[in-house]
């Protein structure tokens, strides 16, 4: 059978999903042309919408003229057309791990993250109904999620089994994305310092 | 390779994300032991946690005596153990329309409903410190989500993939959610209501 091939992705500078991407595609050595959306002008909600069906980005448009969307989707077909390096699981059991804790990344920590930056920072009001209150809780949440990950890391070195994977680009680009909400990571969490200059000591790791 | 068997779902009644598995379990002729534990009371947080390491539900017990929690990590483990009738894919084209779909469904429709019960409804208290302004924006959030899924309903009947798949699964729970924020479909959503009957009929959507 022959997949279409991905022939243009569709970006944002600065936007942590279209990161999560690159660094996927940079692991896999996969260059592709690629276009810019400037989300803070609300490009998106024009002709990117119009082409793509969404405004979300990051978008891949595929040979056979489809788009496809969300991440994580992106990058699972990526990972099945070029399955060096490894990224998210090479039989079902650490396929699940992998997924299980790259989820709980996501819903418990780069989700966060985002929900305080999009409701916290007045520029971020032209995306978004803002609710101050909402950022605010969010705070609480990034310290749960920040805790959840030291405590992963503190067990191999990594988020999940024991190797470098789409768990730790999600949790990464979420540490990193804190920056945007002046949110430091704890002193005492050693296992994620040490883990985040391993991070990003790797040459996928260029912004 | 042998694949870890699993042994027992521990769920919650009433609750969303144990309801995906139970539907995509009862699809695919699964039967496993189940667990309940009492989520109002706030059981997860106790014996269920300590066990699981997390208080989510659901989790699923393997016979090699590690746990796995995460809806979809937990419905693609079943998928490799019992590949029939197929629900995330026959090729990776086709698992990538079907989770891009499903993620839509999560963030777009499924999220929004239930952040407008935990931060709306008084009795989640116990489980939220609530936000009520965050439950008051996801009832717009509602309504765009069932937009889109009308909007994907319109072109073959399903979701995704022209098919019943595990996009399906999370949109009509999401649906049959509602009920517990009184909101009704629109009217006018003539490809939701006929899929909502469809879907309804299948054995598989007993509560």
């Amino acid at each position: 059978m022959t997949l279409p091939r991905p022939d243009l992705l569709v970006e944002a500078p600065y936007a942590p999903n279209p990161r999560r991407v690159r660094i996927f595609m940079a692991e896999k050595g996969i260059d592709l042309p690629r276009e810019q959306v400037d989300i803070m002008a609300g490009e998106q909600f024009l002709a990117h919408a119009e082409r793509v069906g969404t405004f979300h980005v990051p978008a891949l448009h595929l040979d056979d003229g489809s788009w496809l969307t969300e991440t994580v989707a992106i990058c699972r077909y990526l990972e099945a057309l070029h399955p060096e390096p490894n990224l998210m699981g090479r039989d079902a059991r650490e396929a699940a791990e992998i997924e299980m804790w790259s989820r709980r990344m996501e819903f418990q920590l780069f989700y966060p993250v985002a929900q305080v930056l999009r409701h916290g920072n007045p520029k971020m009001a032209v995306m978004e109904d803002q609710v101050p209150q909402w950022a605010e809780a969010n705070r609480t949440r990034v310290q749960s999620g920040l805790e959840l990950l030291e405590h992963a890391l503190s067990r191999d070195g990594y988020v999940a089994a024991g190797r470098y994977t789409i768990a730790d680009i999600t949790a990464f680009v979420a540490v990193e994305f804190m920056r945007t909400i002046r949110q430091e990571l704890p002193e005492a969490h050693d296992a994620t310092h040490v883990w985040r200059g391993l991070i990003r000591a790797r040459p996928s790791s260029v912004p």
